[in-house]
């Protein structure tokens, strides 16, 4: 096969983008190209500073630019609840409700064991070492409503309870009244 | 305003593509920075490139690596005959149903007074200049159906008539027997 050329080798490369297909990966190339050439350098030197300097948070597991993140090293937070999410996204919807001051875990995904994620590709040892350090009194389990999340919860809640953590699930739905 | 953390950084910088807005954005960066740090790379190399690399041909106004590209240069062609496109993924169209040995001129864009782009914006000098030279005898108008490209075609068309070109638009449809 022939050597890429530079504009074959870019639409490529943004198909690493999820969700983008050969047709788009093609639209955002010429875009770019044509009319935010400033848009492209700047997302060059956002994905390689990232990709450099963010790291998993030693506590929380979320992306952080520290070893440990702020947030978890924030005395404002109550050190005794541990909700744990599956993505930083929940977190940041968490987040908005203003409504939790505790800690958080973040699992990045759930269980799927068809697509040969268990236990151990979620590192849950990591999330019970975290969860056992001797403050966390209870456990929140924020995974989505979905199928996997339930069952995400559900293991959780087992793994936990029976080391005397109290666990519990968050509400679901809209709060009535 | 605090200055925006990596993450944030990276988030805002995937916006500069076309249809990804706040949410796309922060599924891309988690995807990228928890499943394809190497695609990120490759991602921030390629766009560096592009930029630094790729112009406009000289006469086709296609982008190219050199300053007038191989497929203009290419003397398999037939330098009478002109397309003219919208964008280079209709020359990639045409190419592909190996029906036309002429050789293109890529617009890159359409006539679109209510956005501001008119003949100037368009330079439409430069395919002016590029039809006149001599050598071409006939124009092939291929810009898009939409009425934005009808409009540019039939605008084409006056300004290469009068001046003794010879110009036809192409046909639209699917061929019949």
């Amino acid at each position: 096969m022939a050597p890429l050329s530079v504009l074959e080798e870019l639409v490529d490369a943004l198909r690493c983008l999820p969700g983008v297909g050969p047709k788009s990966a093609q639209r955002m190339a010429y875009h770019l190209l044509q009319r935010n050439q400033s848009g492209a350098q700047r997302l060059s030197r956002a994905l390689l500073q990232a990709v450099e300097v963010l790291r998993h948070c030693g506590r929380c597991n979320a992306f952080s630019e520290t070893e440990v993140c702020e947030r978890c090293t924030s005395s404002r937070r109550d050190p005794t609840l541990l909700c744990v999410v599956e993505m930083p996204a929940d977190l940041n919807t968490m987040e908005q409700t203003h409504a939790y001051r505790g800690l958080y875990y973040v699992l990045m995904g759930h269980l799927s064991p068809l697509d040969g994620i268990g236990p151990k590709e979620l590192h849950l040892d990591r999330l019970l070492a975290r969860a056992l350090d001797g403050t966390v009194q209870e456990v929140i389990l924020a995974t989505n409503f979905t199928n996997e999340g339930e069952a995400t919860a559900h293991y959780l809640g087992e793994m936990l309870r029976v080391r005397g953590l109290r666990v519990s699930r968050i509400a679901r739905g809209v709060p009535v009244g």
